[in-house]
């Protein structure tokens, strides 16, 4: 089988044989989602749109379509689908935090609705007068009601390598610009053509409160309110023009110009009415098509995003297919007509698994040969991506067991508890899973947590973003003409790079500390055990640690309160010596140690950590205890959540077996057990936060010492003995000072308060 | 043996037998140095001190001394002696490349000088009324000829390590600070013994110029202008006081007191008047003293520094030996007198070999008991510092043969030239020595040679500055309140982290500067051969450069002008495979890569390097080209000078013999040879200043791509086909920010100028 990008310019048979991989999926994919604000009852909130976003026009992220109550998500174009949809996600789970005892409505059919007049058309102020005026005249023109009905944009465009390899194949005799506009003509085409298959499978807006007063566009003009439909809002009952459109896709100009007739006839004000299922978009040049807008998506209410990326990948293969698949020649009024009632008939009747339209099996059987040909296309092409094939086989088994489709788990659901509680419960249940997770990103869970929380940030106050370097998660902010380039979440341009470097270094950042009379642990370092233990008298009579340079776990490690036994003194260099060819003989400071977590003049956090512990019952094991801690939903593995599972190894093993306890040992009630001598986060380590408790005159210290080093961010570490006790000369040790600290350990602590250092890092840049 | 340290408080024995090793020889070291300037007849210059180096009362390395003309140069206190030495040659270099016509006068005894009057007193403005009046005081009480005989002071002070273990060993029931009173005094009287061996074995001043008129200061007040002495200026010919002064050292208190009956009995006006051959220094505390100031050291003709390190290093151990050592009780004004006496008459009779006072030999031998004495302690000490070893080894040579003594090369030296010529030479010969080496930092050679070039200048213009940490290049400045970091000569607080990083970050760098229409080599990274091969229509007809993404020496890479031929377009592909596991397909651009070198809104240097090469003379091999070339002294190696040697070795070797050629070849007349594909000067590459000879165009381009990363400082490298052609929007692409640029390649290139970047940093830094 041969596959053509068949236009009117480049009729060029079996051109793209030779190119073949997965280069076919690359492309860029965004996605834009309309979710209705509602009171836990499942009534349409009057409340107004959540001051906390600003301005709508010119939030990038999070505006208003055409209610105040109706939230519109919008993602910027993103390389994978499972990354767009993990964006959408993530604005869906920072605009759900910020509401007041609402929900986001999922589902495109509207909640309980009270009266045309009370339903709040979107504010725009002064400065969206248009805007404003706009949506009084579709409320006027369709009814408020029926502009409550959302749903979900798939906004997609191949990618421009594919498209030039493309062209190259082709050679043309047109433009590269005028090619890409043919290759996104056909798609529109063939995606108008096929996309009934689509809604057969991923279609789901089968029922409606009565307050919808759903109502057919089309004569006789019907009102429904107990319709039940595989798509309402893909049938006339939706969101369709009143009148039949057909516009021209034979060439862009044919298109701007059948566009231009209708708003001369009065059809439609601007081609931004014109509500076809599929819209190709003009941004960059108004001449040339950027990108096509998929309309044709229905809110999944059995998923947070909305959306699944399997029901996305088996759209985005459906463009490819139509673009590679022979076309008949015509697409005039007659063949967008019958495409058009296959649509309406598909969302009307395609809950009957086994008829639609008087064809009864006709459209499975159509569906299932569209699907064996486009794994063929996938196969011939040499596509192997693992998440489109499966894509394609859940694609078929719907069409094998129709009654798998989601939408039969939505009305199984309405079923048992009613169109609005059903919606309500999963809406709750989607809020608290936002609650539980408030620190990924969905879809950029391999970044860092710290990187993950500003992005969050960045969302709710509307700052647009890039990831420069993914892997490196160096990001580039931009709002209001403030860019910031920022590095793993601390790395900013607030700091100069002489101070990093002093940070960097631990001699020169002691020396500036003394110098600032700060009190810094004194220490010598040695690489002779014999010039060491001559040292004996400097040190007598003072509190030392004896210490390998590099330690793990505390090895080498000797602690000299008194330090007046010569021959302890000499044993623990000796034992020091054996861990390391160079050790550091430094004053021991009694305490704890804390992290303060300082920006500019302020200290937004401080934190301790302990070892990895858990606390007995008198009736569980360690093992038992360590079980139930884990439960813990902070707690996961590989550094995704704010803290780590408590593992059962060997060093946990050995560490218990010095208190002569094992996995199997029950504490007694109250009773901490430590599985871990460091405290690292990393192995299970609790964060206990302690901004509260700590007096000011050591946050005094602590911003003091960040003035020193002439630093705008960084996480200091400070031994304090006794926390109850006012900061004196001597009774404070500042250990370092680190230039690129977490803040997640801040924002989600064992134990305290999230101390917000997102939105803290934000205001420092600017934002 | 056993040592002691002895005072009126702490008679403990033998308590320093425990104490080990080479701490003994810690310690910091200061050097101050007067040079009178001279014309190139070797008459007192009359030209004002140079401007260049600003307010003489603030500078802290360059002032001048009782005379206009007499520059004095300070050091700070160092860890190491040879350190001191080696600042102090810094500040006579960079002293001497700013006088015109004007050399420094290397001997403690005048030049020609003209009548009283006309020897110009310092001057000091407005701001330094007090500090002019004291010398015009001087000249009144003194002479201002009297006032003209310059020296080397050293001061020296015990390492607070050692003073503490010290004082614990010791455990005195005085203060630690009164304790290192008693050190410094009890060093200070035993120097006063000891001295005389010194100037024994060191002393340098032995004629005059007629014109000096020497006037004895005690009676008969004899002036000889014929005298010869191994040391006139410690005589009664040189510096000292009219009247016989005591001040008495058993105790700081006692010692303020007895200066203070100097000042009140008008002998006089100032304990700065006091001309002892050993003066404690009270710095951090008018109570306690600071360091030890050794007055007695003649300034050694033979030496550019003006003092050898084996001669400071014999007066360290003359130290510590006087500090362990039993002293007599008394040191009253019989005591002073009879030393005082002793070291006058070494002065004036220290030429003879065989006889000074009345007692032949015996001073010889004492010397000589004197010295196997210290080494004696030294070896009890464990002291095995070979350096010291060595003084002390030369120390017993001079006594051993006393005509080896450096004062007779000067003699010798007079006697052939006459007094005034022969030292006039050796200043023309230091002058010569420091234009030739006007790149290093003495001392500080183990730094990069663009930090030792900072720090030259830092010296300059009186920037104090400090190693915060040498092997890391790490300098802290300051000035004026002024105070910077910078790291390896480039790394500073004018640029801001995230810029930092975002040069670091290639593909970063290459999006901004293509946001900002800056032409940057297009392309792709594949670790796959098939998916880079299928990628050739993307190639295909533009000009590549297919390579392993590391690469040594060039090899692995192919570059494809045209790119038609797909065959040779994938074996390119497979040979830049065999060298790495990821490939680069980059945009070829023709031209020779230039070094932008960026501050600010500037271009400050633009070089080109060319990889080793030589150019034939139809006579000489190859090798023989090379190592001639190689006498350049600006080629040396292991990056202490600013070119380094071309090798003979196996990479050029192979190099060669790709062209058919070997060492032995003989290049015809005129023809470059190049030895090595590699331009890297660490290889033998020569570097062309290119500053002048680049179109404005291009330096607008690098100043904008510096702007486009918000970057202070930058080593920008851009590729250009032809420099004699305006930039255009494509006949220029810019391959990389540096940021880390060397500037010494710019100082000091094999041809074109020195393009000061040291002097431009320290602009920028606000100096």
């Amino acid at each position: 089988m041969t596959y053509v990008v068949q236009t009117k310019y480049t009729m060029t048979q079996s051109i793209f044989n030779s190119l073949k991989g997965n280069i076919w999926l690359e492309g860029l994919f965004g996605l834009e989602k309309e979710n209705i604000r509602v009171d836990q009852a499942g009534n349409l909130a009057l409340t107004p749109h959540p001051k906390v976003f600003g301005n709508k026009l010119k939030h990038p992220y999070i505006t208003t379509d055409f209610s105040e109550s109706q939230i519109e998500m919008i993602t910027p174009p993103l390389p994978e689908i499972s990354e767009a949809i993990g964006f959408l996600e993530t604005i869906h789970d920072v605009v759900s935090l910020e509401l007041k005892d609402e929900y986001l409505w999922p589902q495109s059919i509207p909640p309980i609705l009270p009266s045309d007049q009370q339903i709040p058309i979107a504010e725009y102020g002064e400065d969206g007068k248009e805007a404003r005026k706009y949506r009084e005249f579709l409320a006027e023109k369709y009814g408020p009601k029926n502009l409550l009905i959302s749903g979900i944009h798939f906004n997609f465009s191949y990618s421009e390598k594919l498209l030039e390899l493309l062209y190259r194949k082709a050679n043309p005799s047109v433009s590269f610009d005028d090619f890409k506009d043919e290759v996104y003509l056909k798609t529109t085409r063939q995606i108008l053509r096929l996309r009934w298959l689509y809604i057969l499978l991923y279609g789901n807006s089968p029922m409606s409160d009565t307050s919808a007063e759903l109502q057919c566009k089309k004569a006789p003009y019907a009102i429904k309110s107990d319709l039940i439909a595989l798509s309402i809002r893909n049938s006339c009952f939706g969101y369709q023009n009143f009148d039949d459109l057909f516009p021209d896709y034979g060439s862009v100009p044919k298109y701007k110009e059948s566009l231009g007739q209708m708003i001369n006839g009065q059809k439609i004000v601007a081609s931004k009415e014109l509500y076809t299922p599929v819209r190709p978009k003009f941004i960059r040049n108004p001449d040339h098509i950027s990108y096509l807008e998929f309309r044709f998506i229905d809110i999944d209410p059995l998923t947070k995003a909305g959306v699944s990326p399997e029901a996305l990948r088996f759209l985005h293969t459906l463009a490819i297919f139509g673009l590679l698949t022979d076309e008949p020649d015509d697409f005039g009024e007659e063949a967008q007509s019958e495409v058009n009632r296959y649509h309406n008939e598909v969302a009307m009747y395609g809950l009957e698994t086994e008829k639609v339209s008087e064809n009864h099996y006709q459209v499975w059987l159509e569906g299932k040969l569209i699907i064996d040909k486009i794994r063929d296309l996938l196969r011939e092409l040499d596509i192997n991506h693992a998440e489109y094939l499966d894509s394609l086989n859940q694609a078929m088994k719907l069409i094998d067991s129709p009654k798998q489709r989601e939408v039969f788990g939505v009305l199984k659901g309405i079923e048992e508890m009613g169109y609005i509680p059903f919606h309500v419960e999963k809406a709750r249940q989607y809020l608290n899973e936002s609650i539980a997770n408030s620190y990924n990103f969905h879809g950029l869970e391999d970044m860092e947590l710290s990187t993950q929380l500003l992005l969050r940030e960045a969302i709710k106050r509307g700052v647009s973003f890039e990831l420069l370097d993914r892997k490196e998660n160096f990001v580039r902010f931009l709002k209001n003409g403030n860019t910031q380039y920022v590095k793993q979440a601390t790395k900013t341009s607030l700091d100069n790079y002489a101070s990093i470097l002093a940070m960097e270094n631990k001699l020169v950042t002691k020396k500036i500390l003394e110098e600032h009379k700060i009190r810094v642990p004194k220490g010598l370092e040695y690489t002779n055990a014999d010039v060491a233990k001559a040292d004996f008298l400097i040190h007598l009579g003072n509190p030392v640690v004896i210490k390998p340079n590099q330690t793990n776990f505390g090895l080498g490690i000797t602690i000299l309160k008194e330090n007046t036994d010569e021959q302890a003194y000499q044993r623990a260099i000796d034992i020091a010596f054996e861990f390391d060819e160079t050790i550091l003989i430094e004053e021991f400071i009694a305490g704890k140690e804390f992290r303060f977590f300082v920006i500019g003049n302020e200290v937004v956090g401080i934190l301790h950590r302990v070892p990895a512990n858990v606390t007995g019952d008198g009736i569980r094991t360690v093992s038992e205890l360590v079980e139930l801690k884990n439960q813990d939903p902070l707690r996961g593995k590989g550094y995704r959540t704010p803290l780590e599972k408590i593992q059962l190894g060997e060093a946990e093993a050995m560490f218990l077996k010095q208190q002569n306890k094992d996995f199997e040992t029950v504490p007694a009630s109250g009773e901490v057990v430590h599985l871990r001598e460091n405290s690292n986060i990393s192995t299970g380590g609790d964060s206990i936060d302690f901004t509260d408790y700590i007096p000011e005159s050591y946050k005094q210290i602590a911003v003091h010492a960040a003035k020193a080093l002439n630093v705008a961010i960084t996480g200091l570490d400070m031994m304090i003995p006794d926390v109850s006790a006012e900061a004196t000369d001597d009774n404070y040790a500042i250990i370092e000072l680190n230039f690129n600290p977490a803040i997640h350990i801040h924002c989600h602590p064992f134990q305290g308060k999230n101390r917000k250092l997102n939105e803290k890092l934000m205001d420092a840049l600017g934002y």
